[in-house]
């Protein structure tokens, strides 16, 4: 497992519980399948999402058994849609490792991420109330959305960072809302905290993808996992770029008019986008949106949880991978 | 609607209500994809796994609602994996009109699919058992393994008639069988009478998909709505060329080696394909699936679902579209 989670024991015990649930849950007559998708769970995620889940049911009547089991659905729903993603950004490497896509082909791949999604509601049938049920797949058809929307807004020059943040909201901070308020719901807290959670869910989700966009523009493949500029190559702009594009400089129009960038552009993008203060803009963003999770952290009920959501939402904005 | 349904106005009025839902059910503020899916509800498919949900239900207490909304989920079921389908089989046309990743790109294809899939489960999650949800998405998980299946069988010239029927066991019988299964269990049919339907379910299913198998030999393009040959230009041996195949031909054997069929290679591998028996042996599988489906309708207790069910499983197998 990733060394995310090294300072807290107990929820690293829990993980590797999540991580044995999503082995049993991807074992299949079709050994092709099985081994992808045990490869991906073994390529060490930093898990978030289900330590989420984890975190926010210490805050009621807390079933580890069932717990472990909703935070091994979150992450195979969150690979499922890794797998679809890099179909669509025709991704070679992720988390350091080759994608599925680019290991087995895309027709793979495609059934490969429908059959995760299968099994997901299959476990999430067994002990969960039909309103969360309900609740995971509005998250999931908003993270289709929100993919869909990224994809048909790419070279768009003046995109907003209003549009931005809509999309990224929906693929992205979904997800860690709904991560929080199902681990809160489905351990009988009052709807009133499982809403509080999922504010902290989506705050940090929100920092964390805007972080994950700027690691596309400073950060070094070899610690991010994936290679830089992979955004940018697929004409998908990102808040760093956005914030730089509203500065109106003409090279940068320029460059990025063309649509097809070459190794030279992707790094003169990078440099422009710097130079015009782009990414220390969207820094200052993530850093608000870091600031409101604390703001709704700060309200929860006092718990060892609270703690550690901080710790991990301030360790989530320092990250350099 | 196709107007497979005429003759029996009780069904097909639920079938229209059953499209009302559908279409509700794909509404969304992005767009391309509400477009996109209503196209497809509107392509006019045959609607025969709904109806089969209706017609088991009518076995049983029968709440209308409930059945037209459950033969809605298994429809779009239906829809979504033809799309994921379409991306892997390349394909340019289904039911006539021009696929969803023809005319918006393989990108759209996978998330649209995607987002039908949680759109279903969602749908599911109103008033269903836990049970069947779980059914429905280990049908699902095996729609996945029988299109991967058929993926990795390409090209295979000693591939087995047993390899074939499991194949298309998963990728279609399967949700045939669900459709009656679940049908009739919503409508607190016995357990040993649900099997009974199940069984009807699968063994029509097969048949319509042999027969489907060899519509793609012999079929006009103008009546099937998709090309001829289509399955074999992508290396994927059905029934009728694994008979062929059987009989040892070297003529047919040296062109199908090559892996890239031209138009004259498919024309000459259908000629061989008739001249080697291959779609009579086929047709003959077809007939003994339909005759075991009958076996199974005669089982079932006296109901005018009984007849439809027979009349349909004739129908089917005489079909040239």
């Amino acid at each position: 497992m990733n060394s995310f989670w090294n300072k807290y024991p107990d929820i690293q015990e829990e993980l590797y519980k999540i991580i044995r649930i999503m082995k049993e849950n991807v074992k299949c007559s079709q050994k092709t399948i099985e081994t992808a998708l045990l490869n991906l769970i073994d390529s060490g995620g930093k898990l978030l999402r289900p330590a989420f889940v984890l975190l926010s049911g210490r805050f009621g009547k807390y079933d580890s058994e069932k717990l472990c089991r909703l935070g091994a659905v979150i992450e195979m729903i969150h690979m499922a849609t890794l797998i679809h993603d890099d179909i669509i950004d025709d991704a070679d490497l992720r988390r350091g490792n080759i994608t599925i896509q680019s290991k087995y082909g895309k027709n793979y791949a495609v059934f490969m991420g429908d059959f995760l999604f299968a099994r997901c509601f299959n476990l999430l049938s067994d002990d969960i109330s039909f309103e969360n049920i309900r609740n995971v797949s509005k998250v999931v058809s908003r993270i289709c959305i929100g993919e869909i929307e990224q994809f048909s807004s790419r070279y768009i020059l003046n995109i907003s960072v209003k549009n931005y943040l809509r999309r990224i909201s929906a693929k992205t901070a979904a997800l860690f809302s709904l991560s929080c308020y199902i681990g809160a719901s489905e351990s009988n807290c009052d709807e009133r905290l499982c809403k509080q959670l999922a504010r902290v869910g989506y705050n940090i989700g929100m920092a964390f993808q805007i972080i994950d966009d700027i690691l596309d523009y400073r950060g070094d493949q070899s610690i991010v996992g994936k290679p830089v500029g992979n955004d940018l190559k697929q004409g998908i702009f990102t808040l760093p770029l956005i914030y730089a594009l509203k500065m109106g400089n003409k090279k940068l129009i320029s460059i990025l008019s063309k649509k097809d960038y070459n190794d030279d552009d992707v790094f003169r993008i990078i440099e422009l986008t710097k130079e015009l203060k782009g990414i220390d803009k969207a820094k200052d963003l993530a850093k608000n949106y870091t600031k409101r999770a604390f703001d709704h952290i700060f309200k929860l009920p006092d718990n060892k949880s609270k703690f550690v959501f901080m710790d991990v939402a301030e360790k989530l904005l320092k990250r350099e991978y």
